[in-house]
């Protein structure tokens, strides 16, 4: 079990010291991926994956068994200015819709074998509008934090977080934007499908948003709190805690990686244990996966979240862990290795 | 069950009459999609599959329960010529890889829960080198034709068709050059990995062959005869055989869509009924593929065969289907729809 958090510094703290990737466990698995039955690099990026799983995982011959999709839910002050092409009550429909089963999450992670957990976080009180003060304050930024950090199982070998928040994406281009400079414009897109209309005032929105908390942004934990949404918080919680657990991660798409691009500001290689699951069609989610240094599993135009991206994903990795611990080696097949 | 193939004329007759997607189905299925609890158009590339397979199920709310992989092997007269990295006795042990569960699309087909099926089609008996003289005599290539059609499970509901044949690169390349023009270097790849020198040696077998047949090719069934092996042939006979029983087909590698390009040369649009499933690392698959107006749903650089691409991308098509078909429509849900 992880300790619960007891202040921001303490997040910080214990990021530093996060454990690595085991050599180890990297050799053997290079060591059994040279003797398999196919021509040397055959597979690719699925060798690449397995051998990365297993260092995380600690074994030259993984499994995953015990994937979980956590998907945290919040509602955006900034809602207020017109920035979505949906109202913001549909964060809590979605959250029943996600509890009743009926999301593309839920078909997606059933599919996947993957647990999923919902949090919805005070949907009743919403950040602050970022353009006339902070999102959240310490404390609310804590809560947050604890709420994803707290929400991985142990026990799980594999996390995709996602995230309902109608208004998320202004928040996420707004963190994107503080973190790693450039226009507002870059950074902001349709979201949900808002009109030329609602993208002139998103992006307005963004600019002023950045603009106002560019100065007292020192950190991705000082962005979150200026220009974050409590869901967004949480998903840097879990991918944290993920790291702490020695799980690997699966980014979905913009908002998740604005989420993961916050904790990258936080400690060097704090996303080591996180591939990119799905590069979605949302504007500047192709920068910032550059930014992060990541390249996609998939790439099929989903913009939804839900972390939906990230669950079609797991389908990739798991293929790639099969393969490397189940396939014969070139003396067990009797098969002549070229 | 269809008919045993009297003759090559037979196939194209039997081809020529082949059914095509059902409109009510589509109609039902787009009105379907257009209700389902996400904003319009977010699941981008999963609608348009999930439209596509109940097109072909003839339902608007299809399941993918029952997925086939077959697996062709042959042997390659050409193989005498030095145009592969690995000795032909490697096809006839990899046969036995298969059967005992050791190969990579083992591993994949059992996750996606695909029925494995293999067919070693006369591996004492080599095409002949097709720089010589035909590869297949007509008796030889109606019975590797046979052998596809014949496989094909007709209570699956999707098909994966994949190759193993050292040399088979080779009589691909030459197919592809023969089909769709060009030079023997646009066509020719490094296959499981030859180096600078077999890679000329390919390139020149490659063009001695197609300038040998090119002027006997009338269509893609001449093409198969004059350079095919009889792997590619069956997966030929495979992929219209599920075209004739609307079972809709994820399309593998270079090979695969090589032999696709054959049946594509018998009868305009007979390849509606699939889908690329993966672009591989093989030099001219990106070329083979816009050729063919297919976009694949993976990208991650296999080169290995065996049906292995098409098997991870069964996959993607599965989190098409059960999204479509499991989720809830707004109403269901009480979800505003923005």
């Amino acid at each position: 079990m992880l300790p619960v958090l007891t202040d921001l510094d303490h997040f910080r703290s214990l990021l530093s010291q996060a454990p690595g990737v085991d050599p180890e466990a990297i050799a053997a698995s290079e060591q059994r991926n040279s003797q398999l039955t196919k021509p040397p690099g055959a597979l690719a990026r699925l060798e690449d994956l397995a051998i990365w799983y297993g260092g995380w995982r600690q074994t030259g011959r993984p499994a995953i068994e015990n994937p979980q999709v956590v998907i945290f839910a919040g509602n955006h002050g900034v809602t207020k200015q017109g920035v979505s092409a949906f109202p913001p009550e549909v964060t809590a429909q979605m959250v029943m819709n996600f509890e009743h089963g009926g999301a593309a999450i839920n078909q997606l992670a059933a599919l996947a074998g993957a647990r999923l957990d919902v949090q919805a976080l005070k949907l009743d009180q919403p950040t602050h509008d970022f353009t006339q003060q902070k999102a959240l304050d310490d404390s609310d930024l804590l809560a947050a934090l604890q709420a994803g950090w707290g929400s991985v199982d142990p026990t799980s070998d594999l996390l995709v977080v996602g995230e309902m928040g109608i208004g998320n994406t202004t928040s996420a281009a707004a963190l994107a934007c503080a973190l790693f400079g450039g226009d507002a414009a870059d950074w902001t897109g349709r979201g949900t499908g808002v009109d030329d209309a609602g993208m002139a005032i998103k992006t307005r929105v963004v600019r002023e948003g950045v603009s106002m908390h560019q100065s007292s942004i020192k950190d991705g934990l000082d962005a979150l709190g200026c220009l974050g949404g409590r869901e967004i918080v949480a998903m840097v919680g879990a991918i944290a805690a993920a790291r702490m657990l020695r799980i690997p991660v699966i980014l979905d798409g913009f908002i998740c990686c604005a989420a993961a691009a916050c904790l990258a500001h936080v400690a060097d290689g704090a996303l080591d244990h996180c591939v990119a699951g799905h590069q979605s069609a949302e504007n500047a989610h192709a920068s910032l996966l550059v930014k992060l240094g990541k390249e996609p599993l998939l790439s099929l135009g989903l913009r939804l979240g839900e972390g939906s991206g990230a669950a079609l994903a797991i389908q990739i990795l798991k293929g790639a862990v099969v393969c490397h611990s189940g396939m014969a080696t070139f003396a067990e097949a009797g098969v002549s290795d070229g």
